[in-house]
């Protein structure tokens, strides 16, 4: 029960996760965000949109866990969150398990294949 | 010009990769793919939904890339496609970014830290 309950929470991060990063301006911030901490103000300064808008995707990004913000006095800071690499280790898992099986098949079709043509049974 | 145009394009697509990895149907579809082909059948067998459902959501992951179909006879059979690598690689290359950071972070305040309490100047 509570590992059921633990994959039905992880199914509902993974979904507002890539809803998060299914909008250009979203994957901007976690980019630049990648490369370093920013403020809001930081975050809006490139942006060609009102600063409630920047606050709306922010909060799309902070539910998902993609970001995580922390506000000092004034200031509140944003952050890459802990569900970049829950997303990267879903996707990974797929990929790694549908290459392992275009190997087998690599390696099954090796084997079986002749090296030279071989003689028919009678 | 061009450039411009593939990374316009590439956006596109990682917005459409996303948001169809957003549904927890699709990404059971995907997870299945990634241990092998299957018909559509194979697809929906196992999902309590009616097959025009399903064929909606196989349509999405077509579109995004995600999924390749090929019809041979009367059977439709899909496979991963190659945007899963896509949205693998914009994510990788973003946590990877965001480590290389707090290593940089880890070294500097191992270099600045005192090992032991030094004297004060006078």
């Amino acid at each position: 029960m509570v590992i059921l309950k633990r994959v039905l929470n992880q199914a509902d991060t993974l979904d507002h996760v890539f809803q998060a990063l299914a909008d250009p301006t979203r994957r901007g911030m976690v980019d630049r965000l990648s490369r370093g901490p920013a403020s809001v103000s930081e975050l809006a300064e490139p942006l060609d949109m009102t600063m409630s808008a920047v606050v709306q995707h922010l909060a799309v990004l902070e539910g998902s866990g993609l970001v995580t913000t922390e506000k000092v006095g004034r200031v509140r800071t944003c952050r890459v969150g802990p569900a970049l690499q829950l997303a990267e280790r879903w996707i990974t898992e797929r990929r790694e398990s549908w290459e392992r099986r275009l190997d087998r098949l690599g390696d099954y079709l090796a084997e079986t294949a002749p090296a030279s043509p071989k003689k028919r049974k009678p």
